[in-house]
């Protein structure tokens, strides 16, 4: 593509991300065109209802209801793909990386689902795809792991991926509230979807979790290749036991890389951190993202994950980017098509080999020798308890049991947990988390 | 400058950091170069004294005694400038850029004094001038604002930007210690300088406050400009205090920009800063950056603010995109020389309308009345008491008055403070410290 004066900019979805970034993109035009040296032109949108009300106005003239019109519009240079899903979606972003154009994507889902054929589209025909948007919207960290920690390898990226549990969480400690309780509250205030699952289960964590793992080692990571745990079954009462043990509660994106054995792995669980650790003490619809480089240690990272403000900031600093991309001709150096080669053929951590203290909660039948018959299970596979606290459980003749145990592993855990779930001492499900001894 | 496939680079100051650049470029230097696509070759390398024995081992025929033969030597791409002070380092600075080479630069000093000047050599002579290293080793702050936050105006910026200060700030309330003490332990432990001033009367932060200003509004603040108040005043009983009214205390670099007035404040000085707020919460040689924009809302980073491998990290980042520049020909969108076109002529912030609550510790003769006189010297300028505690004071026959305040403003504060000290019964030097509600 030769080197255009006027960037034409396409919108490809204009629910609440799309009118963010028209708004403030508009807003703030002059500075950003004379810091680039380019002139911005919002030139189209896409819109599934050419005649509902919006908040943010633009010329009817520039809608459209086909957002593959604009992936394949040659004068359009800058493709934001914004509808979310994972096949419309597709198709827009692979159009118009077929033509050589740059893609700027909010979407990880599409990301972890079909990555590797959106890079190698873009290689193959010289577009470029961005994805600042993707994860942790209002934190740069896409830029920070790829440009500002170039210097480093690695060794542990965690951190808090989901505004939405991150909210719940919140408000069941402090209120001290039920998660069916509190879920109710989310909907209605807008925090959580119609359907939440995508979020409380902890699969759109998971979605930004791969990304991350592929940016920081080369290597796709798929959902069903990671644990993931989300945080329906958390009670105030896990809250309780956790705050007496010096902990607070968060679901984490865990992504953890040895240098030596040469593996790598990625998971999503409740957990465990001490109450000292920043990320403990990350609250709201906040993200926040530790990062720990051979070089630099470990530096932290928060702001609002998502939303139509945080959103936008990171959508126009990729256009920013893009802009600057196009003005100076061919590549800049850290795209997203380079990073396959950090990879180095690293594997996935087998379960053995992932290692954690974990905090264990059992609802039992409230009689002698019950703690016997689960110790006996749990050193059957070398899980070592290091703490037990037994308070009433809301049951009647149902007492709760709260277990942490030594330094174990994901394969005893998981061996432990099956066989408890057998015994009929054991009334319900047992609730599993991690306990997070990060460096800070 | 063509676009070579082997760049050559100088270290000009093979010290803690010249040492670890080296150190770190070399194990990363497979990765990197894979990654931008061109041979990084660590050319020369200038010490003071050819004799020394270093940590970092490098052939005796890379060595120089004179920085500027490499600032000067056409066959060195990228200078990286690792002196520090700001007359050799400044000689260097603009050679190495008046043949148009790029210098990465770690001296915050000398961006601070000599900024413009060199900005003007990198403009007129094709020359570029990175500085990540020279703000928050660690954090990526430069490339945040520069680029992974360009769609915002920046409302607020402000944090720990000192680690020897922090270092025995947090010591001092750990341990009840006094400054003196402190300082001691922090000069046998390599934490502070033989000469400690430049840290501790907040010249370091003022002139990293500098740089940041510049970053986020293209102004030039020198720090004469600016209040500047170091932490030598500050006792034990101060950290007792603020706790008690529920705050921590920080030295902070605190820049606040209006845009409705087009006003700029930067400022230096040691801050109670709510226990709640997470910059409060960074402790030891950590650094920690607040940054509220207008579409973003706040974020927050935090890392290791210097020492050899946070600022390694930071100038291997900034030699990566030096690289990138040179590879793909003229400019990336947002380097520095563009900066001066964020000013739209904003002038600082006159000190009636820097306003702020204040926390005022005063010595006082232990005798009836004299709050009355303090109170109506207070009363006088305007600025409304919000607490009283009267403590005893150290001496015998005096109290400790800490008094905080409603929100005054820095003239009434100073004049204040001039009008308290002619008092008999004000026995020694008040101690001020701001109060810093910012939003989070």
């Amino acid at each position: 593509m030769s080197s255009p004066q006027i960037l034409n900019i396409g919108i490809c979805g204009f629910g609440t991300v799309g009118q963010g970034v028209w708004k403030h993109l508009s807003a703030h035009l002059g500075d950003l065109e004379s810091r680039l040296g380019v002139k911005l032109h919002l030139a189209r949108a896409s819109v599934r209802d050419l005649t509902k009300k919006r908040d943010v106005k633009i010329p009817a003239r520039l809608l459209t209801t086909d957002p593959l019109a604009i992936a394949k519009d040659p004068s359009i240079h800058i493709v934001c793909e914004l509808i979310g899903g994972t096949t419309l979606a597709r198709q827009v972003t692979l159009a118009a990386l077929r033509r050589g154009a740059i893609v700027v994507s909010a979407n990880k889902a599409l990301i972890c689902e079909h990555g590797p054929e959106i890079i190698a589209a873009a290689q193959q025909h010289g577009g470029h795809f961005f994805f600042e948007a993707s994860v942790a919207g209002g934190i740069p960290i896409i830029k920070v792991l790829r440009e500002g920690l170039v210097a480093n390898r690695f060794t542990r990226i965690y951190g808090i991926l989901n505004g939405t549990c991150n909210y719940i969480l919140t408000q069941m400690e402090d209120r001290n509230a039920s998660y069916a309780e509190v879920l109710a509250d989310a909907k209605r205030l807008g925090y959580a979807e119609a359907d939440e699952s995508l979020d409380v289960d902890g699969w759109d964590t998971a979605h930004k979790a791969s990304v991350l793992a592929w940016l920081a080692h080369g290597v796709w990571v798929k959902t069903d290749q990671m644990i993931v745990e989300g945080i329906a079954g958390i009670t105030p009462a896990d809250f309780k036991h956790a705050a007496t043990l010096g902990y607070g509660v968060k679901l984490l994106a865990v992504i953890s890389r040895d240098f030596v054995s040469n593996e790598l792995s990625v998971r999503v669980h409740p957990t465990l951190l001490p109450e000292s650790n920043v990320v403990a003490n990350v609250s709201g619809v906040f993200n926040a993202v530790s990062v720990t480089g051979d070089v630099v240690g470990t530096t932290f990272y928060s702001g609002r994950g998502a939303g139509q403000d945080a959103t936008a900031s990171a959508v126009i600093s990729d256009i920013a980017d893009a802009a600057a991309l196009l003005k100076h001709g061919k590549g800049s150096h850290l795209l997203g098509e380079d990073q396959g080669i950090r990879g180095g053929g690293c594997r996935l951590t087998p379960p053995e080999r992932i290692r954690s203290r974990y905090y264990l909660r059992l609802t039992v039948q409230d009689e002698p020798g019950v703690l016997a018959r689960i110790a006996t299970v749990m050193a059957k596979q070398k899980v070592s308890i290091a703490s037990v606290l037994q308070t009433p459980a809301e049951q009647a003749g149902a007492a709760a049991l709260v277990l942490t145990t030594h330094e174990s592993n994901e394969r005893a855990i998981g061996t432990t947990l099956q066989q408890l779930r057998a015994l009929a001492v054991v009334l319900a499900e047992p609730v599993l988390l991690r306990i997070g001894d990060f460096e800070q």
